[in-house]
């Protein structure tokens, strides 16, 4: 198994991505390939030992940042590390990549370069929200700001592949979020969506609404890619105000600092499970091979993290179920309706 | 000053209805019209004293459940609280009108019955989040799926003429609720809203994100009303799972239930802030009449707050000012665009 790794995106480059790139090579014997500037790349590996044969280097000394255009920049800085990581996967270098640089970009690098599964409309961005019954997936959180029922469908079918193989669900309960639970409820969008819902190949339990989200008793939450991105971010924003009201209240004075003491196994229980670290990345589904999103401001256990995910999303050939399950679906019907 | 309250909906009608009518006929002098099966108004109103020439009734032995089809109940249930209140408020027997019973109905009632503001297209549903900065005015929490640039635009106009006059912002923010901040970001709706928002008569700040919302830094929050209510409900659910996981860290034992000693005075402050019931209720904005709907839940003091919330926006004739204001907006060219 080789996976790819974009050495110079995310907050903590190239320091965290070759760290846990050894770490992968070293304890989960994966080749890893680190794709950056060869120069940088190098002086970072002398820090560590691990297995020759399970590192390689790809040279790529451009960068692509948040603020560039991303299909310009793809377009344009062939030498870019994102840019170089997908014409490798896309010709048979590597089985998966993993990058935690700019979200444009990678979306793009996979949708031109990598290219879509046959029959895949649009590749969706998938992420696991930290709910109160454990992590569940959000699809599509960003990729596609307009949709067709077509592609909410089928967003249904990669959701559902990838929460049966990566966590283990048998039948995972898959809802399309709206603003009520009654089939009449909804935009003209999702009221189109909920019949080919209830024909699909997965166990549709029907609409959800925002209260649902972070109940976790739905495993795929499907929705367009403008709603997702409002909600994961409200649901992050929320988090993060919370969070620091609740230390405003323990750290104000020292009684309420003593009170602290007698609660923090709870508050750490509680911290963990909202940490996204947990839970590795948000997978590109629908594309070719595995393209994975690893969160910007990600530290060495959450790039391990992910890359662990990886290695269980090719072990388990989660691509394979969707192309599968894609032949159950009459996306060509939806489209003509 | 005349309003108009439907004493049958709720989870506690008629006592809450009744009694904060009471309270409010008592205490701010405002002539209430309890409308409901007078039966069960003069028992209720035999608990009480009060001014005789501050309350009177309005038989209307009907009501209109969660459960009903509100298009259908409306048209079919002349005799519903709700419907005849909304009569009432169009023949001018009343200033405005709260209901806390189904939001459906009430929506309904208020468009079909008490009609538009000459001008607006459709009236939306706004309702007060309880960011980190005080409460913020989401709008459309809920009232209309399918938007146009046009609505989007008045919606901006009429919630900047509610925080001014109801929370004394000199100038409000008046906010795009989008996936990303940059202008050329959003879905068609959005992209097109966005230049129209500059031109608008109101201090646009341009499109915010998720984890803006709860930021507070944004006096009106623009969406359509499908985005709207995922946002309302993914807030109130997500505060919901966190209290109760709060609860359960601080109840798990005798030690972190004298821990919770410690910190009582911040969470209490912390509970007032996130309260629904100190801010009264949810305007349906645009229509000829305030028409406002009380949380389902409410009790004395969240009703209470509601009807002199109505009060204020009757004193402070905001309606006048959306009249105004609307003049300055050239929502003819943008439905021609």
């Amino acid at each position: 198994m080789k996976i790819l790794i974009d050495v110079m995106g995310g907050d903590n480059a190239p320091q965290v991505p070759v760290e846990a790139a050894v770490k992968a090579a070293n304890e989960l014997g994966i080749h890893m390939v680190l794709v950056g500037d060869t120069e940088v790349i190098e002086k970072e590996l002398k820090k560590y030992k691990y297995p020759e044969e399970n590192i390689s280097i790809a040279h790529a000394p451009d960068v692509i940042s948040n603020h560039e255009e991303p299909a310009k920049a793809v377009r344009q800085k062939k030498t870019a590390s994102v840019v170089v990581a997908a014409n490798m996967l896309k010709n048979g270098e590597g089985d998966a990549m993993l990058s935690m640089g700019s979200t444009g970009a990678l979306l793009t690098a996979g949708l031109l370069i990598v290219g879509r599964i046959k029959g895949i409309l649009r590749p969706a961005l998938a992420t696991t929200l930290p709910t109160a019954k454990g992590p569940k997936l959000l699809i599509d959180a960003g990729a596609n700001t307009n949709c067709r029922p077509a592609n909410l469908v089928q967003f249904g079918v990669m959701g559902d592949a990838y929460m049966k193989n990566l966590f283990g669900i048998d039948s995972p309960r898959v809802g399309l979020i709206s603003n009520g639970e009654e089939e009449g409820k909804g935009d003209e969008l999702t009221k189109k969506t909920y019949p080919e819902m209830q024909k699909a190949p997965f166990n549709f339990i029907g609409n959800i609404e925002g209260r649902d989200i972070m109940e976790g008793n739905t495993d795929v939450m499907v929705c367009d890619g403008f709603v997702g991105n409002v909600v994961l971010k409200t649901v992050e924003g929320m988090g993060s105000v919370i969070g620091k009201k609740v230390k405003g209240i323990f750290k104000k004075n020292i009684i309420t600092k003593i009170g602290a003491l007698f609660v923090m196994n709870g508050i750490s229980e509680f911290k963990k499970a909202m940490d996204y670290r947990e839970y590795g990345g948000a997978p590109l589904l629908g594309c070719k091979k595995l393209v994975l999103k690893g969160h910007g401001s990600s530290d060495l256990k959450a790039a391990f993290a992910a890359l662990k995910q990886a290695k269980t999303f090719i072990d388990m050939d989660v691509n394979k179920e969707i192309e599968e399950n894609l032949k159950k679906l009459n996306t060509e019907e939806m489209e003509d309706a």
